[in-house]
């Protein structure tokens, strides 16, 4: 018999389309949505005994049924929703964990009635609840953003096998990976994650950056700073380097004007920013 | 010994990041290029010899040294000079394609040197070109839309395996891909993309749907009437179903409301459609 | 109004797993089939009207039902037996094209009733019909293999733009997509498609490789050969470019043996061969 | 200012193929490489100071150095000598992490330099070192396997949203995540990851199933049983459901014989077990 450290279940990639009509004018909330179950499941695992386990079909159905009880007001209270009624009605769970992932659908022009995808970003929301305390995470996932100007790389620590040339100028490109938390459940989800988006966009489109880890800290303490009801961010940047390609060869100059699109190898750059120092 | 029934060889996959600085204010185009060469090849299958075989690597080179030598001004201009430098330096080559899909970046806020990605479509800009004769192809790649009113399937066929029931009221999305043909390459390339996809959206979003057939259609017949420059489009909308919920069996109402979010199965409607009738 | 040049509409993506039991010998068949019409369906288009067109969703249905009358022979037979359904079903249908792409699933040792997927590739099986002529297309997609040895490439044209230093010696990685067509439905699919897929890979092996162009046609010249009942094969066979690292920088040989692999980008080679010469 | 709670920084999806060449009996290993660095690299965030950061390119370097200086023994043996090398050469550098995937390569019949890629798993080796302690873990990635018979899945927890009917004979498939931890590291890694790969197929297979998480378990338990030199196994088992197709519909029986694919909604299970009760 082995110990158990650590268990959990759920359901992944429960996908929900709600439309809410308004006459002419729908809304449109389309979701992507995981449940995992934290608890007294145990037996399940080392005995075979099924009967204290809700099959992940019920968790599924749930999120259908709470979507047809009223309108999605924000990703972030779905996810809390869904979270408060697992706690509700399974005794012996202990931990519940919701994510949310919403695509961006957009009115076309002005009809009521038709929707674009408007980016390949998704927005996440997070619920993470026990019966004593609850964490409301938010954040963003693929934002594809790319800075032309003011970024360089240079200053490092260089070994034996190091080739990277320094740069004043360089092409800085990444598909930012945001979360946050929020420090308490009474605020404007919509207006909030707008908001704190705008506020890291800003942040690095202006930034003199000297690394994407500045960057990172930068956009990260700006997001802190102006937005009080936001205790930590975590940020995810990879770097997708674009690579000066050498036109020397051929006789022409290449002023940082043409450049290779690489996917990998990567760089890899995280950090979890708190705002209280 | 075989037959050589059909040949072709080039590259895929070059990825090209341009910036074009006016000071402050840059401009950014990342294109994917594919070339694609017919022609005189044959003895490097059949008979081992190289001698006529232009290395894709220098293909791929050439998508740099022409981004290294003037602004891209369009996709289509693009292509249409890298066919047209290949047609000129192989005197063997018969046919060249070139294919270009560009990512949508855009400025964030007014920061001239900063991008963010703008959707998760592409646009497609090709060129197909012989020494005789030449073809310009653009369009647009996995513009995702939704509708959710004003979308109608009944009347259809039915046999003693079909258990579809028929529906005034459904959601109808899809990933649309739409390629077109200009007849002649003296016009503004940007304006007309622009123009053409607006016709599409617009088209999409305020059709009275009896099915998917029936908007591609009128999508496809509204592009061709106000774009003379187009002689032939070519519309592909896969049916990503959203399956309504049965909420009943808990008690609920679902009047079209709330949806499961599918990709698989799908359906599949193509049509290629000309302007002279 | 415009005309319609081509149009054709289906399903794609219908995913069964069909279990055969013999007692504890269990047999597992999992494929992902594409319907296709083509015929008298243009009031659909034009005028909206339903009436001719079959839904999807009913082509869906015949997939299972088919699957629950027998067991699947072959994936061939299967999309004969699909096509030959929708022939005598749909009278306005002229071109029903059928394809099936099969997962490789392995008994787990002796075990009847537990499987391993043994490999990426899939199987594929095709059947194009109409009520006079009957093509049965099969074939692998997604085979990766690679050369360390007899593989060259050297004698190419070079141009001013031409970099690429020439080798007797490289690594030749490739992802393999074939088809071929039966010239009749005579036979053992089974047998075929792993004899033929057996001589597609001891070619590949045993090659003394030129060009990637060499090697796909010795493939299949020697596939066509030993195969009287193939008239037509058709390869791809993009080159997935390993690249020999610069280790010379930090005082280390590199004699052929340590390299980037690279997915992109990537050469592209496709040919289409006849048994008749 | 913001405080750094966490941080970490380094290189993903470096992709190395080596060749050792042993006469016509070449060996191939082929590599996609993740490092990590946790360390005293605050002031590149805090400070814009990069005068502690190696570049990831440098870390990209010497995953090539490394492969040019050496035959790979084993994947574990090259993440422990990419770990002890940046250890040595970076003083200020607290903890790395080098994760390997190794694709599976198997020679095409007896010939010593080509080769068929024998599977869609990988081959998981990571390293996770500092100065005082180091961890060795070895998985796998994406092994997909299915039982077709001895799976159940019934006396489970039922509310009012419950609809799963119980079932004594289902489809039980998934695609295996396993990693696990070594003891210590002198022992043949080869050996031990082929044989505990086939201590979880074997158990998988012969197992009488109650649910996922039984057959994890046991599965686990029967690894960390016949391996002492396991100290943990993290076992993540997605139930990728396969759907009985309602048959009676159309007059046909179904017993559990003909079922829908599917990836999403997905089931999940994980557990991490220890081999210390």
């Amino acid at each position: 018999m082995a110990k158990i450290l650590f268990h959990q279940y759920g359901k992944t990639q429960v996908r929900l389309t709600q439309v809410v009509r308004n006459g002419e004018e729908h809304r449109l909330a389309e979701l992507t949505v995981k449940i995992l179950f934290e608890g007294d499941f145990e037996e399940a695992y080392s005995n075979a005994d099924n009967s204290k386990v809700l099959p992940t079909d019920t968790m599924k159905n749930m999120v259908y049924v709470l979507a047809g009880q009223k309108p999605i007001a924000s990703p972030e209270q779905f996810a809390q929703d869904l979270a408060a009624h697992f706690l509700g009605s399974v005794s012996h769970l202990q931990r519940v964990k919701v994510d949310c992932l919403q695509a961006p659908w957009a009115h076309i022009g002005d009809h009521g009635s038709a929707f674009v995808q408007s980016g390949s970003e998704r927005r996440l929301a997070a619920s993470s609840a026990t019966r004593e305390d609850h964490t409301i995470t938010a954040g963003i996932r693929g934002l594809e953003i790319l800075k032309t100007g003011e970024s360089a790389f240079s200053g490092y620590l260089k070994d034996e096998y190091t080739t990277l040339p320094e740069t004043r100028d360089r092409l800085f490109g990444t598909v930012l990976d945001a979360s946050w938390t929020y420090r308490n459940a009474a605020l404007d989800f919509n207006a909030a994650h707008a908001s704190i988006r705008k506020s890291l966009l800003e942040t690095f489109a202006s930034h003199q950056s000297e690394s994407v880890q500045h960057s990172l800290y930068d956009m990260g303490t700006a997001a802190l700073k102006t937005h009080d009801t936001v205790s930590e961010i975590h940020l995810v940047m990879p770097n997708k380097h674009r690579i000066l390609f050498d036109l020397k060869r051929f006789g022409l100059e290449n002023p940082n004007q043409v450049f290779i699109s690489t996917d990998e190898p990567s760089g890899y750059i995280e950090a979890k920013l708190s705002a209280d120092t």
